[in-house]
């Protein structure tokens, strides 16, 4: 029996699967959102929102201006600014209450989920479906034997790390060079 | 038996006497060095890191560039730059960790603590001294009835908040006014 | 002119009138809920959350089993269990929206905040009012110079300090002597 | 161009192969140090972090006893529990400080880093390499072209899911049946 070579090899493979079905235009449109943008906020709850963290965290690297909601820094939300919200359903009582928050300031919403049809739907200015399997059960989801919501957060971090690479193309810059100069050197 | 008022009219003569027998020129040294610095970061650990959060929440609602070291989104420091490492032995391990690091880049490092001759002294710019009782047992130190730090901490929150009132009044400016201005929307 | 004094003395001042102003029966009713307790959770925003965290790691250093809703290590909460909510008006939006979800587990409610007639109201167990300014200007409130809900959230950090010597007394046990056998000692 | 499929499939690759690279015994012996520990407590810094929060939080969700340091409510270590650290270079000011200090109260240490010779080696009972690009540039490590230590901290957050797949299997344990009674029901 070699149960750590079949399940890191499980995992890698539904994630080459999600990873595969997610809808190049809606992150191209997400990343336009993003240029847009003066500050970029982040809200998401549980492992989802550790997911988001390691976004907003690189993003900070290569220059975006990041903040996570509720940090004891956060600066207030103003239409010249996005909110990403992390959440599978679209549901999560924090996030959705936060994003609804933000749409009152005026702020753009982009929504990383799993399900199109959401309660945020309504006020998601772009949409980016990672379709890995959800409660409503969309036939063209990506299945998992992992347990809970495991494929949507991996999926999620390498997602945000995919979109850092896809910057560094646009922006043709050598990796590495001006990235340390934005991180933390307290540690 | 009144307990609820016994303890806390206890609690209240003991702020009275810690906070009266801080060196009002220690504070405003340390108020110097804050309008020096271009940006502010802030250590320490359990109840003395969230009494420095308070602090640094509420700077930042009057306008200082303020960070907690270790947080989502930190920036690195440098020689422009003001730590304020908050340990009333000043020999806490991270929190000396991070000042002599900090030191290597060349920022100023202030502390709040209770006991001056110590660890940091040697990398410190500007020492605040809350005299509160502590492992020395120093001659000149307010005693307290309270378990462990809570004096400490307690004073630690108020002196933060006082700060922020000398330097309203410093800047002769209306309170309320301009800082919510500057506070999150999104709660 | 001495700021410093004036500031530092005035804050005093105000806290000595707030604190002296809540009702020992409600803090005592505080207490029984916590006692009745199998695990308490603790929820607020902002520079309140932090006050929350002070009040939830002291008692944990007492015996209690606390837990501060949103930590990565979270469990689920039962009708065996209390919901301490710190909010001002009652009606901050993740207070507001945690407290209604925890009633649906019939976990009890308990809510510190500034104004009694509040949206918390309808499923709170046991209120302890801190009676201090508030958007609704009430006639027995306690007026204060500083900044934003500064005195709440001071006389929040007091109130559970105080709560916590209560317990010691009523427990008629020494203090210290068990307290750092549950305080953590990787710092 | 199709810079997101080209970026996010190399990013899968690299997993691939850095997974693909790690002990399987190693990996046993840690999940063995889990098993006889009573605690277990995890320390990194910045993405390393987080991935570990994800850990500890899945661990919680199939009965391990897991705990940040430095969380709100942290316990103390003793000599019946492990500290998990994960940090690269094991170089890294806090978790190294951190683990030398737990060491001092006989817990066992876990180290999972990218070089096995490294200043904890002297206190690691169990060693996990992901076998990823260094400083020290070692002749059997994968490479990468994602920046900073992207591939180490993506490839530790796999391991833990695996780890936490491989302990489910040993356990012959349906997945998702127990583990949402330990998932925090408040968000």
């Amino acid at each position: 029996m070699n149960t750590y070579t079949n399940n890191s090899q499980m995992i890698i493979e539904e994630l080459k699967n999600s990873l595969g079905k997610i809808d190049e235009n809606q992150v191209m449109n997400l990343i336009e959102e993003m240029n847009k943008a003066e500050k970029i906020f982040f809200i998401g709850v549980g492992r989802v929102l550790t997911m988001l963290e390691c976004m907003a965290k690189r993003l900070k690297h290569i220059g975006y201006d990041t903040y996570m909601v509720g940090q004891t820094t956060e600066p207030p939300i103003t239409d010249k600014d996005l909110l990403i919200v992390g959440s599978g359903s679209g549901n999560t009582l924090i996030p959705k209450g936060i994003a609804f928050k933000a749409k009152e300031f005026n702020a753009k919403i982009a929504h990383i989920g799993a399900i199109e049809d959401n309660p945020l739907k309504e006020i998601t200015d772009v949409f980016v479906r990672i379709p890995v399997k959800s409660k409503k059960n969309l036939p063209d989801q990506v299945n998992s034997n992992q347990p809970m919501t495991s494929l949507f957060e991996q999926s999620l971090l390498l997602l945000g790390d995919t979109i850092t690479l896809m910057i560094l193309d646009m922006k043709n810059e050598p990796i590495n060079e001006s990235m340390w100069s934005n991180h933390a050197n307290l540690e």
